[in-house]
């Protein structure tokens, strides 16, 4: 069994600060009392213990005090994306059969009504409470959350956390991060992702605050850490990007409190990783997905500068094994065991077996070194087989990352007769580059194969809600531009 | 599943500071080298994986290194009270089904080695390795270690702790106190008391180090503390007071890196908490008991001033209950729930109850006040707490009761400065005995600690109707005797 975190945490430290956004802040008794409020209107329509609901908003206060009401009252949440279009959201609502939906915007809600039941947020807080038993502690199986993720093809699948799967990732990352008095997380990551839920999850267990904004500002993220108010932070690469731009300008200090720069969505370029080491931010890559409730693995402080482009090691609940490999360096697919491992599927999935002979095969590719440091090298679906040779794409990012000239850069397979696939590349310059001194610059970096075949000059990449960049989406414009 | 302890630390951060005893000392990876030494010699005395083997010895490296050596290979252990006669020893080792004894001492083991098999540490340490099959994880209901209390009939009872008791104890505690980098706790407790197995257990989850000593010295403590050599440290209420002496008396500064000082076993007189104050040392008031694997209830270091005497709130994954009670200050049984606490005892108590709908009865009294902070008002009626070594009355009652003498004899608590308690005999006897012929029989059935302080012969003990000896008035009388 597993308290209910929100009404345990109230108990134990009620006056900590628990949430702030905007101008607003909650400490864990005024949070607890927001969730009561908001969990006690969800009631009056017949929504409680056991009910699913799904969430459709940006992040906000609001949203987060949702999620809090919701949790307190044993509420099942799907987490919509909230840049999906009607039709996709259809689709979730339709698969996780969604009893509400509770939603941000009217407009919104308007055009998927057909679909379920549904309120808008200005509209439940106009209700009136109705009175709530709780439950004082979860069973471990029980669901929390719902995350869709887009699979490589096909429909996306709705991937059930639990609460055991919740905890024992922010047990293992306290183990891995540590937990001082004062801790406080700046969140600057979509809700309705992992990355962003987590926050929350781990804040609530920990006793610590969250520091909850609209979306990324690197102006902001730059003060915040400059100025102590912060200890950790979740990003992206190009997140990390600009803020390491901010810093640099500014010729701003990273202030001692901060201590974790969370970075995971893919691998992040070395060149990044040397221009936060002159910042003085610890940057800890991390490796996990929706249907490992975040952290797999992780980077300690201790070892990120001696170890860059690494995402660590298996945390301490956690468990990675290359599949058929056990010599360091050799590359294949990542297997997954632990508690934070989700058990299943739901809707059409739910036959989908998730584990084979207990671990999760998520598709990735990575190899561990001889010290037993995991690195990701690609995610399986992005992989180009050329020739008979795989290429990584991230490995040509990352090269192309470190072109003075070079603000960021996208990889992905572009058809060829003779090879099958070649990489091409998307690249966001700061100034004018000429495409054969980009060659040059990769030839004397990779193998002749490796080298990208054709070179496409952009303003920005295309990213999805938590800056993760989507090769896919590059593919497809590679064919519209032939 | 719990990972294999000392394994996962092994492999997450080697090189970390994991012990240190006398001039010595061990990083985690040398640790787990040591630990495998020690399971390949008793692997090659046919002890393994499910043996059960009994440990006698005082607190040094070489009992750490055992003690890691059997968890690291799956081995039970039973842990002897060093302190105990050959005879208490006997009845554990008997009631346990040990099939070994390892022990410190040559001399010591001479007089048990009718009882089992055994070997001393000289002798075990010159043995050849055998090689081993380790497992990666446990089965969270596997038991680690047994420790005996001493129950109210006389008989020690055997605790059975399993991996996830331990394992939830060290992750409830870390919640309340904290991890940061380079965290140290200062070890002069018996390895066979749960407070001082609790160290071991919660450095190999945490990566933190132990410096182990043989036993409580108040300059060195001090100097430890002031230094800034370690962040933690456990004490009970006699050995907290020459601390604070030493400290007092060289005006001494505690460095900021220490930020805990845990005080169990018992209460903490309030004097000593305001003099802790005047020195700058956090000291947190702790609740726990052998059936609890340790900390139930701690004090937070932000609570400590403001609530002397309590022993805060129930942590994370713990519950507690005043039985029948809801009202704040009102006193009753304190009832204990949670993944920490022992699924039950062994040998002759194996068909004891331990949990009463789910619900450890303590038999300590206390009360929450309005704020949700317990305070322990009184342990179990009978119960002794000398020093931090409990004792049960009817033990030392029992002994005494064989004396030919002897017709019956009663044993209550007898305030002492220097120790918080110690026991006093009343005895009926059937013709005259020398205090000292007394004395002399019970230092060889008892362990020193549990002798009587004070002798006095009376004609017939307090009884109630049902003939229930009344020790409370035993002590009452005590007082009048002043």
């Amino acid at each position: 069994m597993i308290p209910n975190w929100l009404l345990k945490r109230a108990a134990l430290t009620p006056h900590a600060p628990a949430l702030s956004f905007q101008d607003r802040t909650w400490s864990y008794l005024e949070l607890k009392e927001e969730a009561l409020d908001r969990a006690g209107k969800l009631r009056s329509l017949g929504i409680g213990r056991g009910s699913r609901i799904a969430l459709l908003g940006g992040t906000s206060g609001e949203m987060a005090l949702l999620i809090h009401g919701c949790l307190l009252a044993g509420i099942e949440m799907v987490m919509l994306n909230s840049r999906l279009t009607a039709e996709e959201i259809e689709y979730q609502l339709k698969d996780s059969q969604s009893e509400w939906l509770v939603c941000e915007d009217a407009v919104r809600r308007k055009t998927l009504q057909h679909v379920c039941r549904s309120i808008v947020y200005d509209e439940l807080v106009q209700l009136n409470r109705e009175p709530l038993q709780l439950e004082q502690m979860w069973e471990e199986d029980r669901t929390l959350t719902i995350m869709y993720t887009s699979g490589t093809t096909g429909f996306p699948k709705g991937v059930r956390q639990t609460a055991e799967n919740h905890t024992s990732s922010a047990l293992s990352a306290v183990l891995n991060s540590g937990l001082h008095d004062g801790d406080a997380w700046l969140h600057m990551m979509p809700l309705f992702h992992i990355s962003g839920f987590s926050i929350l999850a781990r804040a609530v267990l920990y006793g610590s605050e969250v520091r909850l904004f609209e979306k990324f500002d690197a102006a902001i993220a730059a003060e915040e850490i400059t100025t102590g108010r912060v200890s950790g932070m979740s990003v992206v690469a190009v997140t990390l990007e600009r803020l390491l731009t901010v810093i640099e300008n500014g010729k701003l200090s990273v202030h001692p409190k901060f201590r974790t720069m969370l970075a995971g969505g893919g691998p992040v370029p070395v060149s990044y990783l040397k221009r936060a080491e002159q910042c003085g931010l610890p940057v800890l890559q991390t490796y996990g997905m929706t249907e490992t409730s975040s952290q797999t693995a992780t980077l300690s402080a201790v070892d990120a500068l001696r170890k860059p482009g690494s995402a660590g090691k298996p945390l301490f609940f956690t468990d990675i094994r290359i599949d058929g490999q056990t010599e360091p360096f050799v590359k294949g697919e990542i297997l997954i065991k632990g508690p934070h491992v989700t058990t299943g599927y739901i809707g059409k999935h739910t036959s989908t077996q998730v584990l084979r002979n207990g671990w999760l095969h998520s598709g990735d590719i990575g190899y561990f070194d001889d010290e037993g440091f995991l690195f990701v090298s690609d995610r399986r679906s992005d992989l180009i087989i050329s020739g008979g040779e795989n290429i990584y794409p991230a490995e040509i990012e990352a090269v192309l990352a470190e072109h003075p000239q070079i603000v960021e850069a996208g990889v992905c397979a572009m058809q060829s007769d003779t090879w099958g696939a070649v990489p091409a590349a998307f690249v966001v310059a700061r100034s004018a580059i000429e495409e054969e001194s980009l060659r040059k610059f990769c030839q004397t970096r990779l193998a002749a194969y490796k080298v990208p075949k054709a070179f496409h000059f952009v303003d920005e990449l295309p990213r999805n809600a938590s800056n993760k960049l989507l090769r896919k989406d590059l593919r497809e414009s590679l064919t519209s531009r032939k």
